[in-house]
């Protein structure tokens, strides 16, 4: 695939540079005004951006055909998969780590649940229509149809939780712990629903032993993350330290005849946690993983102390006034985290617009599409907005939060359904056009109504004081996402 | 096999991650660490992402293929020119137009001085050896040759300057205007030598239309961004002004239940002038000037004064300190510019590997082709040197500076010789296999020595107080290349 890919390229050496720019322009300019109007609205910015990508993806009903390769560019594609590996390094980063590993046991409750829940009456509803409809539903298509329900897309409740400063609450540290243990059961239950569909198809029995291989892989890679990530990190950095060593030793001799280090650490400090950040997703992508899950793991166990030694004594460089080895190190993940956030938010903007204009309007034109995705919804909404009541039980964390935060499904969804289009059962798709439809609206309802509820139900908690937000200690109002961390 | 099966899910919907996940994070980690060291070297820090290109670019030697596709691909090629355009914007954000404009004398002479020079002497070159070794040179061959010594590239100089914190000062005004016209008029004698050939192998007459309207279109271009830019930025902008006095309106009234509207402030900010600044490229692009020529311009005419409307008044968030209304528009386009390089930095890296790994070192085995490069190095460098000497009689500026931030010429130089090997004249390459290793030593050459050069000549000049590096309102030592303009 690779060497077709080469031999394409080398065929047209002409990158075609102009569309790209037109295209980053357009969507960066509409980001940003649709961003502050939403804002100015009370809805989730996250919603302006998906908005943003809908019209994109949905300018050829205008006549308008310059941009829709947007919908299916893979530069663009590539860019907003950066961003959104790089953001949620900067959610794994915000997090302390045993902290957030104090909450595994609601995080993996509620992301079981918020499987089994939505999936159970999803494929409940596919059969049901079925009948009612008096057409042929089999099993397996129900099923798959059920696990389009599973899957939460975590980038729109992360968004939301920190456009809300609520990242580092209890509440919003079960989410983003659910929504990792949501994405791995998730791909487990799709490469059943696969695998299912193909040895139905084939008259085989189910291959077991792929599943289970994906499982354990799934699950040792976390564990890894959990258990040794700390210290594989320590030994990450210190390739790291080591060469930024040798620059301060060459600075403070003053051989290298320059008026400063600091700007040079900063630089290599965000190349480096970059770098890190896009090497476990590529890690997590082997395994079978979302890149997301690796790059998350990344911040998460990356902790201040790995940064210690790039602290630059007082004696080299006039930094503010001396300050201990504690608060030095929370300064510098505080550095790498402030220097991440510009070069975050304009990369996924780029994933959050492609996602949206994944939609195509054209599906909805018939009313039965609409009234189905309309019952998906119900039932996707209501499956996880009850999990956490019947999972969770951890005080300190709001259950209807946690409902909320887990309903919008988003471009994990999109690739589900599109997944079950090109998988024939008895010469039959197991999604048809109509089905399709339905769950593509599906997820363009719980991808609105989830962060506009979580949303709502994070603004309500914070004028009740005595639930707080466990972000009492953003330090600035000019800087309010960027906590110190204590 | 699940892998297996879960990639070729990927390869259905035809976009391969993985790939990238792994080139960005090994170009990123090795950008990091190879640019520490080089900073401890004392050498310019942007020969250590070149040079990790070069290595990347020459694994296949050393039988390694599985990053060979970082030299043409099309999503890394398109990730790094998004990054030098907005290199670029932040480079003229940082010039005070009027300031800049003060310098056109010097800069406008520079840059023919500089094209003229160095092409004239590798015209000679060519049509000496050609002598020498009595093979027949065309006269139309050996004045693309002369072309290819002519293009500066501004990226690395101007990565130099920011790295040293000349980018305000004359003589850092002169190199990036002169570069500017450079890049104008090398494009415009490519497109002549383009011309001569077509028409010679062709017999016909020269179409001098076609060079008379990309000559038109450049110099209306860059008149239209002096003459009428500031105006028109202040048009781009009413639409951010407007969307964020709704915002505001809406955040004073309390109605949208929020608590802070400077982040979003900062994010729309980054946002849109990310997109001024490819929307800008795209122009350029379109008239047939580099993008970074745009993006420049657009950088350059955006002054503080089209921010003033975002500020916030003391009133409705607790911002610093009352301060003026001028003070008050610088901070925002500081803010503008403290978002943006970090953006910049991890963006530009893979412009500058990618520039790196195009130079294929088994292009180097014949020794005539060394010594011939070395030849077209020797003149390439004293043209560009010798150039300022000439043309520049401005007091305040340091003409040596000037020569060697002119020495540098990269990318350019690259696409230029590489267009001469698919250009056909009687029947043979206008650039044959050992010319164009020679121009590519060349490039090499230039590209280490210009750099270098000029980052000793400016630090030999900061010792000199007197001639003095016009960035003394440099603000705070954590921030040396981010000055408050004044």
């Amino acid at each position: 695939m690779m060497i077709c890919m080469m031999i394409g390229l080398m065929a047209d050496t002409g990158h075609h540079l102009l569309p790209y720019l037109v295209a980053g322009a357009v969507l960066l300019a509409a980001a940003a005004l649709l961003g502050l109007v939403f804002y100015g609205l009370g809805l989730p910015m996250v919603l302006a951006w998906l908005g943003t990508g809908i019209v994109l993806g949905n300018l050829e009903l205008f006549g308008i055909n310059a941009l829709s390769f947007v919908k299916s560019d893979t530069t663009l594609f590539i860019i907003g998969e950066f961003g959104l590996a790089l953001f949620m390094f900067a959610e794994g980063l915000e997090q302390n780590v045993s902290e957030f590993r104090r909450y595994w046991r609601p995080s993996v409750g509620l992301g079981l649940m918020g499987i089994l829940l939505p999936s159970t009456l999803g494929m409940s509803f596919a059969l049901g229509m079925g009948s009612l409809t008096g057409t042929d539903v089999p099993f397996e298509s129900a099923f798959f149809q059920g696990a389009t329900l599973a899957a939460t897309s975590i980038g729109v409740s992360a968004m939301v939780l920190r456009q809300m400063g609520w990242q580092r609450s209890p509440t919003g540290r079960v989410i983003l712990g659910a929504a990792l243990v949501d994405d791995i059961v998730a791909l487990i239950l799709l490469s059943v629903g696969i695998e299912v569909i193909r040895s139905a198809g084939a008259g085989q029995p189910l291959a077991l032993q792929a599943i289970l291989q994906l499982t354990v892989f799934s699950v040792v890679f976390v564990l890894g993350i959990v258990l040794i990530g700390e210290w594989l990190m320590g030994r990450a950095y210190t390739l790291l330290v080591l060469s930024f060593k040798f620059a301060r030793r060459r600075f403070n001799s003053g051989q290298c005849n320059l008026k400063d280090i600091t700007t040079e650490r900063r630089v290599a400090l965000l190349l480096y946690g970059t770098a890190i950040a896009l090497g476990m997703g590529a890690l997590a992508e082997v395994v079978g993983l979302s890149p997301i899950v690796g790059a998350f793991g990344a911040g998460l166990v990356l902790t201040p102390h790995h940064l210690r030694e790039l602290w630059l004594p007082k004696a080299s460089v006039s930094e503010s006034t001396g300050v201990g080895d504690h608060e030095a190190e929370h300064r510098l993940a505080h550095e790498l985290e402030k220097t991440l956030l510009p070069v975050v938010k304009v990369l996924a903007i780029f994933f959050f617009v492609i996602t949206g204009a994944q939609l195509q309007l054209a599906v909805f034109a018939d009313p039965t599409t609409i009234l189905m995705g309309l019952g998906f919804s119900a039932l996707a909404v209501l499956g996880k907005f009850w999990a956490p009541f019947l999972s969770v039980f951890t005080p300190g964390v709001d259950r209807a939060a946690l409902g909320w935060g887990m309903v919008g499904r988003g471009e994990v969804g999109i690739v589900f359904a599109g997944l079950g289009t090109t998988l024939m059962l008895a010469g039959q798709a197991v999604i048809g056009p109509q089905v399709y439809g339905a769950l593509l609206l599906m997820i363009v309802v719980t991808t609105i109504v989830g962060p506009i509820m979580l949303m709502r139900r994070l603004a309500k908690l914070n004028t009740e004081p005595q639930l707080g937000s466990g972000t009492s200690t953003a330090p600035t109002v000019e800087e309010p996402a960027l906590s110190v961390r204590e």
